[in-house]
């Protein structure tokens, strides 16, 4: 058996939306998270698609994930928006926020959308990209379950609280996407470095004490992320005030509260007619883009690149060439359609 | 004479108001620089206050700052506004974003402020700060002078683009603030460590060949700073990330173009009753910031602290013993009143 296989898109679409059938959840509904999880995956993000799918279960079976669930505006005040997710998957609210978001900034300038109630809504930067496609600047903001040790604390009490940002270029197929977790690296890479038996570099998690945890095994288990910096002298007072900046506006100003899987987003869309006119907007983040890309690079062979360069390469990649998958996954998604009653399809 | 003399609040007040207008700045333009400059030497920020004042008069030599200039709002379209500084100092139209977008969130729930053909503005935070004292949510950020290496390059291509987030809590005095360069150290750090003849640690600033560069004689003559993060496998490429989203927002969106010293602004204001009680969101936040107050400290005596905790403590004690200045800066500033035809008041 080999160790990855490769798998269409399409196929995984249908295998996603089997189980989120059998669970209850509307065909709209799942369509639009199995969409979500696909694109993703086809992104190079693997930690974020179909990987979440246990998690998704066990959120499932502890009542805490309720697939039947509606998402509805619970306010709307001219601009802004606030929608309850009634602990539907994330991914369905997160939607219709953005998509809510998009129609306010046609119609004022500028649309929020803050979500509460919700659940995990896998990568930030799917909704930013969804408003670029649509010639519109987007902010994406979740909160997500406690990781990250705040500077001089021993213990975690915020998440990797991402932020993503999208802007539209002249080629809808590739705005600039920056989707970024304010810790130094996402839990994947822990994992990643485990697996390997490799240790870590400082900066990337931390011992019970605060001091930096360099056993990939022991930063495994015991789950202390560093905030992006790794330490005070290289600025890691920083990425704990960006993850606490997204908390704010995902857990307090939603109302879906900081306490562990208490999971809201936040969402600012701006139309970028509202301030100047198209031409001029897209000329000029041309003529920024490619400043950027000419810079002389350290080495020739890698140039500067613009975020959203990687996960587009990957993208036609994966499209191309199907979406690789690891058989300990593929076992793993073999068991929640065996526990849910669903086909198996991969 | 004392390295160092304590100057009160209200001197230096004084002092540039004096200055201001000598250069023809209206009484009320005068009042608004002058004051969120010593606001900002008294919350301890050095670099963006009273010291900024010789590069301010080379840019009016320059005839790049004009001091007798009146900011308009050049499009008002619902909840955004974009303002056109007409090339006066950074402050003045930085204010009118503020305060306008402070008045749209009122109305709107949401407020964004965009500002083209402006100049260095002080420190970011200050602006959020002041829409925090009235009860909103408020980003400010801006573009600057190009002095971060994009990851992989090597010649410097963006700013130091900071990023300012303030949040209000119960007391009006005691904000969240956030107010951070997305390059790993401002470049003021770069001369601390050359005067001080230290060497800097790898991270801060990089070498002609996108190398680390840790000699701070060297590093603060060729002035290019490393992304947040310092490294590609700390992070840098999210601190790159971070500032091209603001290098977008306030360069591109605006029309201020990203060309060296051009500069423009983005304010975004929330009004958190427009989401939810005012009651249940300053509830959320207290018991969020006691948490991460209450997280057990890896040096007890060291606890944990929120963004904007050191600016507060500072602004305590300058405003009682006065704000420090360095006999160097004393005499800049002496400089300037002598070429301006000012009172030294100093």
């Amino acid at each position: 058996m080999p160790d990855t296989i490769l798998v269409p898109a399409e196929t995984l679409h249908r295998q996603l939306t089997a189980v989120f059938a059998a669970w209850g959840m509307s065909g709209e509904h799942a369509n639009t998270a199995a969409m979500i999880m696909v694109d993703t995956d086809l992104t190079g993000i693997d930690s974020h698609g179909v990987g979440m799918l246990p998690h998704y279960q066990r959120l499932f079976r502890e009542g805490r994930l309720d697939p039947k669930a509606t998402p509805t505006i619970a306010r709307d005040h001219g601009p802004g928006v606030l929608i309850d997710g009634h602990a539907a998957i994330g991914h369905v609210p997160a939607h219709l926020a953005t998509t809510t978001a998009i129609e306010k900034a046609r119609e004022f300038g500028i649309g929020v959308a803050a979500v509460t109630n919700s659940n995990h809504y896998g990568a930030a930067g799917w909704y930013a990209r969804l408003a670029a496609e649509q010639g519109m600047i987007a902010l994406s903001l979740t909160n997500s379950s406690h990781l990250m040790v705040p500077l001089r604390g021993t213990q975690p009490a915020l998440g990797t609280n991402p932020i993503a940002f999208s802007a539209p270029t002249r080629d809808p197929a590739r705005p600039v996407l920056l989707d970024m977790a304010t810790t130094t690296v996402a839990y994947g890479k822990i994992s990643i470095a485990r697996r390997a038996g490799k240790p870590l570099p400082p900066g990337w998690a931390l011992d019970e004490n605060g001091e930096p945890e360099l056993d990939s095994a022991r930063a495994s288990d015991a789950r202390r992320l560093a905030p992006l910096g790794g330490t005070r002298e290289q600025g890691a007072h920083k990425g704990y005030g960006l993850a606490l900046m997204v908390e704010i506006l995902c857990a307090t100003l939603t109302g879906a509260g900081s306490a562990q899987l208490h999971t809201g987003h936040f969402f600012l869309v701006l139309n970028p007619t509202a301030f100047r006119d198209r031409e001029g907007f897209q000329a000029d983040l041309d003529d920024l883009l490619t400043r950027l890309r000419d810079n002389p690079p350290a080495d020739p062979a890698a140039p500067v690149l613009i975020p959203g360069d990687p996960e587009h390469d990957t993208t036609v990649e994966r499209r191309r060439d199907g979406i690789p998958m690891v058989q300990t996954l593929v076992e793993e998604v073999r068991v929640v359609c065996e526990e849910s009653g669903a086909a198996f399809l991969l």
